[in-house]
């Protein structure tokens, strides 16, 4: 998506340890139209799969998720970190690792939401060891759903989170793949 | 807003304590046609205001405010609770009362993306007690931007919210206001 590789080139930045600061666009600033842009991207890549919801991780997952539940006309859902008092006392629940956070996190689904019926669509801002995503698809089993896919906004190959998900046997789709993060560099594959 | 009210009315649970779950179409699934309607109705009764960015705060308020932004044509910042390692070590800090975690959370702004050229409009999903979006306006003021006015989508109007933000003295919109929430109802304001 030559849109989102040219704002990356311009304004991504390398901070060492595979750490990538896209705050300017996609995860504390967000650039709404570009936004709008990935989740018609991601519907189109999607569009025969029978989507009936969009699932994605809280937070930064929820603007890439909401555009692409925009563009398939479908409602999405953002698995919450802490239980909010709104839940019920039987949820969905799946943990994964966080980079930020340095421990286990919580994933947690609503069953009033999910279940044998749907069609999943897992989206998140980031593929990179996949470890978030193989919990959202977990909890995508947990409730009898069928996953259908997997969209990333960035994929950081060299972390390989696709491999991890290779055994989902569903098509995992990034709009940018950044094979390489050395020397302060972001190297990028083509499309 | 009419399909807003409607949407409360069919899904809508008071759980008690001023409690209202709306998790079906507002903050855990969400209804990904709707909130593009509060966008565009946000973005509406703020057309004349010039705004340049939308300020929210994670988590709930982000597709509202994503969906507003997008209305605009302008991005959207959400405030983080938890400092990312993308950000740099001065950020505009300020700490608002949560209801859902019994404590003080912080909300932190990044200076790169907010400053005196900026016309703030401030959204988030909820007007209750006010304090969120007070700290949100802190925020506004310590970056030298104009605020220009505060979108709610659903108002508490029996928490007092509106009087705390009087001092503001920026126009203050709510999309559905309801004026009470006793022995499981949900009463809300006409049109």
């Amino acid at each position: 998506m030559q849109a989102l590789r040219e704002r990356i080139a311009r304004e991504g930045r390398n901070l060492g340890k595979g750490i990538l600061k896209v705050d300017s666009f996609l995860n504390h600033q967000v650039d709404a139209p570009l936004m709008l842009d990935v989740g018609r991207e991601m519907a189109r890549r999607f569009a025969n799969q029978g989507v009936s919801k969009v699932l994605t991780a809280e937070i930064s997952g929820i603007a890439p998720a909401l555009t692409t539940a925009l563009a398939l006309g479908v409602p999405v859902i953002y698995a919450r970190k802490a239980k909010p008092i709104t839940m019920p006392a039987n949820v969905y629940c799946e943990t994964a690792p966080s980079h930020t956070k340095g421990k286990m996190v919580e994933l947690l689904v609503s069953p009033e939401f999910l279940g044998p019926a749907d069609r999943v669509l897992i989206v998140d801002d980031f593929l990179a060891s996949g470890q978030t995503i193989q919990a959202l698809a977990r909890l995508v089993e947990q409730s009898g759903a069928t996953l259908v896919g997997v969209g990333a906004v960035i994929e950081k190959s060299f972390e390989g989170g696709r491999e991890l998900l290779t055994s989902l046997g569903v098509p995992v789709e990034s709009l940018v793949v950044i094979t390489a993060m050395n020397d302060g560099q972001i190297t990028m594959k083509d499309d």
